[in-house]
């Protein structure tokens, strides 16, 4: 055997396309030279963004948080693109959330510079946080321990930066954070308070508690806890003589409930701008506010079991089931005609393998293959737009008439 | 805002880094430049290949195969590594299975031309098919019914290639192909014999069945059951006046528990170069045969509820929860100290969100905090390798004291 010619493979196999609107689109790889003008041209599966529902979801963040006085801090870990983050940032100023520093150096790359890297800083990271601070993020940071407040400060001396933080608060149990009311908050920020090299900025916390709530009256009330907490916590580093000008808090069922956001400086949010079935069964929106879904092909039938078998698997799909433990499990997926309409059967992606998806009936009645033949194309919508957008590395956005009219990248990985 | 200069963005923020040992190694988009040489180097979470696991996993495949006398076509799925796949194909031909034409692209690139792609073709991807082809790609087909085989004999013509075809087979009733015994597997087989640009190869199959076996004797049952399948269809190919000199089947358990594969021409199988915590479920490994884990770090506590709170949530895990159904439940992985030992508490990752995962005792008691303070690395073994090697990009190849001797880049997506 003679594997393993490297002079044949292109420096670049795996960089992200990132033409504009018109120009060739070119999947990395695939000897296809002309632009696929309708969804008939792409290779399954595929990851679809519908750019009307993504400008709706987006006007409704911002008309409610405008009407509220609130500014926007989106986060990008959703969607991991600049060109999405820049329609998210429309009428606000640019600030970002990153949940990764790849996202950190990828979106300053684009001309971000304002980021909150909104997961506890791990020591080890504090060398890299240095260097993007030093091109010109200004980068904050978050903790809720003595331990990394230590971390920093010495990283501080160590790198010669200035490093912001905010305290990572508890409101929900769900996760980290200190309790609002606790004495470790004040431990925290009497620790870094007036630091060299260190920025106290205030408080953050997020609500992910949300996503175990029951009716619009229970994230209601989440948010309040929420902004409540945060408020307090504020207050109080405030009453001890320290300056918390950032107060900021957010989910997406919480930023979109919310009827009060005294005292609050910004929200953070990232999955209302594709939105997916976990929030449609949260009742936050409905099915037809889901922007993103994956396109796949039948490519056969298990006729004796009354199933389609397509090319979406776990891979495209991710294993992501957020609806299992709500009132309406919708699998790995809720199945869509290739326009994205609803089908006259209610068909769920049943299981998945690899590269196979078993799309069954919802009642787990039989399914005719022949409205199906091989070659037909589905829309699978995802139940967390996070997850599934993941697995793929850019978005075929789609105009209202289902034409593909731009291929925007985006970014995984650490 | 001002986001958005193009003119900063390197042309190939995503590429694979691709070194060899001993050079220089730089994340992409991170300050890196010296290269790491132990863990403590890494940024989290990180991918780990621990090298002498590896060798001893393929070894273990191949003395079995090689026993048994039969040729191994390794699915390269679980790896996407052409590192991974040079070393898989010691000791035999140069022949891979792929799960994506991606895959296929990947590999024809670094040499390798002989590949079998193992999911039901969608007629949208033989044009790409046919240029892979024309590349000189020895790619084999799969497919399960009549109007596949159409949509191929209809492309060879448009295409003006030959297409290489094995019927796939159902023998556990887990997902597609004909039953070896039924009428369809002639009539396919019929329509596809001897027509201009086909060539009509054998079968092939795929125990998926064998993942939910419960004992090593329900292994080799299955196993049996997938050999005596392939066999029993391709003598009634031959039987019919047809040629089938391919006779392919293959999972991890049955290639590993198969007593006899006469009649067999090849196996495929993947998982095994890794292993993982549904494999050692199944009683196919132990624990210390997994060769890739994910390395993260502390970033805090929740000390009210005794859990550690890490950097390693799903998208560095996956959401794979393929242990739930098994006789011991690992959560979204086991816990594991920075150098792969046993911990003195059985730790569990208990859940997931994006980037942070939360770490429990299986008992559900406390963790004392301070034997894992902030900054105390970890390594997760992960419920199934396919689904966690893929939220990564690249290997971190341990040696056997620890170091770093390379990176490995993997490829994902379409």
């Amino acid at each position: 055997m003679s594997p393993g010619a490297p002079a044949a493979v292109p420096e670049c196999e795996e960089a992200p396309v990132r033409p504009t609107i018109g120009s060739t689109i070119r999947k990395p790889g695939a000897p296809v030279t002309e632009q696929p003008r309708t969804l008939h041209d792409l290779e399954t599966p595929a990851l679809l963004l519908d750019r009307d529902i993504l400008g709706r979801n987006l006007m409704r963040m911002r008309s409610h948080l405008q009407a509220l006085g609130v500014a926007l801090r989106p986060h990008v870990k959703t969607t991991k693109s600049i060109d999405i983050a820049q329609l998210a940032l429309t009428g606000f100023e640019p600030r970002i959330t990153v949940s990764t520093l790849h996202e950190a150096d990828y979106f300053l790359q684009h001309g971000l510079t304002d980021m909150v890297y909104a997961v506890g800083i791990a020591p080890g990271k504090l060398r890299h946080a240095a260097a993007l601070i030093r091109r010109g993020a200004e980068l904050t940071l978050i903790l809720d321990n003595l331990s990394a407040a230590r971390a920093v400060i010495e990283a501080a001396e160590g790198e010669q930066v200035t490093y912001s933080v905010l305290i990572e608060l508890d409101v929900d149990g769900h996760r980290g954070g200190v309790r609002p009311d606790s004495d470790s908050l004040l431990k925290i920020a009497t620790l870094l308070d007036g630091r060299p090299g260190i920025e106290l900025r205030g408080v953050m916390t997020h609500a992910g508690g949300s996503y175990d709530c029951r009716s619009e009256d229970e994230i209601r009330a989440m948010a309040e806890r929420e902004r409540a907490g945060a408020v307090l916590a504020a207050e109080r580093l405030r009453a001890a003589g320290m300056a918390a000008p950032m107060v900021s808090v957010g989910s997406t069922p919480t930023a979109l409930f919310a009827t009060d956001l005294r005292g609050v400086t910004e929200v953070r949010a990232g999955v209302y701008m594709l939105f997916d079935l976990v929030m449609a069964g949260l009742g936050v929106c409905r099915a037809t506010d889901i922007a993103a879904s994956v396109l796949v092909c039948v490519i056969g039938h298990n006729e004796e079991r009354g199933w389609i078998i397509t090319d979406g698997g776990w891979m495209a799909l991710s294993r992501d089931r957020g609806t299992a433990k709500q009132a309406v499990d919708q699998g790995f997926g809720l199945v869509r005609d290739h326009a994205g309409e609803s089908l006259p059967d209610d068909l769920l992606v049943a299981s998945v393998n690899q590269e196979h998806g078993i799309v069954g009936r919802r009642d787990g009645g039989q399914i005719d293959p022949a409205r199906y033949p091989v070659g037909t194309l589905l829309r699978i919508l995802p139940n967390h737009a996070c997850a599934t957008t993941a697995q793929h590395q850019r978005f075929q956005v789609l105009d209202g008439d289902g034409r593909i009219v731009a291929v925007w990248p985006r970014i995984n990985g650490w």
